[in-house]
């Protein structure tokens, strides 16, 4: 089958097409078809050598996919070949995305729901996994919360504007001003110019703040949470000097690191088939230009997911 | 630490009791220090390389754990430094539950029910989950159902009988006849003596059939079940013959192969919790004495769990 890997770790030219031997689902895993993989910034993280999650090279890269449940190994009940699905597998473990086939543990997988294709799809586990992690296991948002997301017009914070407005939230988000139609139309009921008005000081009385934007945003995060509300950041998960001025002043921290579950993942896919939640892709490329996918979300430029086809 | 490891696949005597470095818990996850570490007939299978699950040794064989949270990675919000929890990390790949500390990711973690000790709770993750993904995932269960378990006084039936009865199932079981006060204790509606009554002549109109026996138990199983009902097989998962004289018959065939999911060791919490399940420990060894442990897993002659204490 046709894979992306790399032998060393190095600037996105290392990515090469190759051919690699279809992996052999294990008893309770399933084999899928690959119609189209996430491009996330932890995957350049982990190529670049930055972030040596998965031990040495050569390794194949990639967690989000989305395609065809191709076999399921007996045992298996939860799909059937044929099935649509879409998952994470194995994070932070090798997962192996950017490949035709990759093999799944069937309770890592969702249902594909017909209100997004392969593309969107494969957008979704990640980034949707982490603003739902966020604000649904973490933070327990409910209806009539303030909730303040930095970087709505990003590739979690696009999800979780619309995952918070979902529950019921009031949404307020920081977006340049040429993003705030789009968080908008994502259900965003305040949209913040984070370049011409200083968040820290406009905003107030919030229950939670999820930060996707990281630098200064977790400190200047706590006058705008009201006594006792939550920073959840995706971002600066290890601060301890971060928690400890958030937790001085009476305020909550939470770090969060996304993690595989199908429950996640079947409550995204209910809310896609609800028109509740869409992924919005930027850019699709086909495998082979995996390297060019990297130079894209390393310019940290691009608006809208970025997604290999297969 | 210490851990229990091999050189070799061999009969029990080459299992050993090493010092390995206490693993490094990747984000996500969670370190628990093991305080009781449950022994199953595929442990057995894999030690001998009857079923060379996890590759070649040296390994450290083991899913089901029960402990304390030593350390949380930050970034993981599920659990804190001394909560008690219980799962089957990894299965089917190496788990590492044989040893003094073990990494997991903390969704495949639950809560320990202050209900079970330690040794309990080790005892119930892989028979456990195998029972409620038999029973309430794939066979979907409801109150009234006639539900016919075979091997009602083993590891699997044992607890399956139970969670049967919590969803309001009419449960028979097939056990031999010293133990019927054991199953009836559990709940069990009716014991069938399979020494002395042929269960496929004296059972009709079930709606579900649980094998965790194995043998000619699934082909006689056939006329038991009403037309429509459905046969699952925790044994003969890859038998073809047996799926298609099920389904010839016009009764259903499901295989099943157990999984990791904290969705349902939350659930089997709860009903452990609520005093509706139970698992029963027959024998409780020091790690040591790993060998010991296996030569009885192997001899399929005990009386409940088998449960290696740290």
């Amino acid at each position: 089958m046709r894979a992306i890997t790399q032998k060393s770790f190095g600037d996105p030219h290392v990515l090469d097409v190759t051919d690699l031997p279809r992996p052999e689902p294990l008893p309770s895993e399933v084999l899928v078809r690959v119609h189209a993989a996430g491009v996330n910034p932890i995957d350049a993280a982990v190529r670049s050598g930055a972030f040596p999650l998965i031990g040495q090279p050569p390794f194949v890269l990639g967690w989000d996919i989305s395609g065809v449940v191709e076999e399921v190994v007996p045992g298996v009940n939860r799909f059937r070949p044929g099935d649509e699905v879409f998952g994470m597998p194995f994070f932070p473990r090798a997962g192996s995305g950017y490949a035709e086939y990759v093999a799944v543990p069937s309770r890592q997988l969702a249902r594909k729901p017909a209100a997004l294709d392969h593309l969107q799809a494969a957008a979704l586990p990640l980034a949707g996994l982490t603003a739902w992690q966020s604000l649904v296991d973490t933070a327990r948002i409910e209806p009539g919360r303030r909730v303040l997301i930095h970087g709505g017009g990003g590739g979690v914070g696009h999800l979780a504007v619309q995952i918070a407005k979902a529950h019921g939230a009031h949404v307020i988000t920081t977006a340049r001003a040429d993003k705030h139609d789009f968080v908008r139309g994502l259900g965003a009921d305040e949209a913040v110019d984070y370049r011409s008005t200083d968040f820290s000081e406009a905003v107030r009385d919030v229950d939670v703040v999820l930060d996707t934007v990281g630098g200064d945003y977790g400190r200047r995060s706590i006058p705008v949470l009201r006594p006792g509300g939550q920073l959840v950041t995706a971002v600066d998960r290890t601060d301890t000097a971060l928690r400890a001025a958030v937790e001085s002043a009476g305020r909550r921290f939470a770090g969060i690191t996304v993690e595989p579950d199908h429950v996640g993942l079947e409550a995204l896919a209910d809310l896609a088939a609800a028109a509740r939640l869409t992924p919005h892709v930027g850019h699709a490329l086909p495998l082979a230009d995996a390297a060019e996918a990297h130079v894209l979300v390393e310019s940290g430029r691009t608006r809208g997911k970025i997604v290999l086809t297969l």
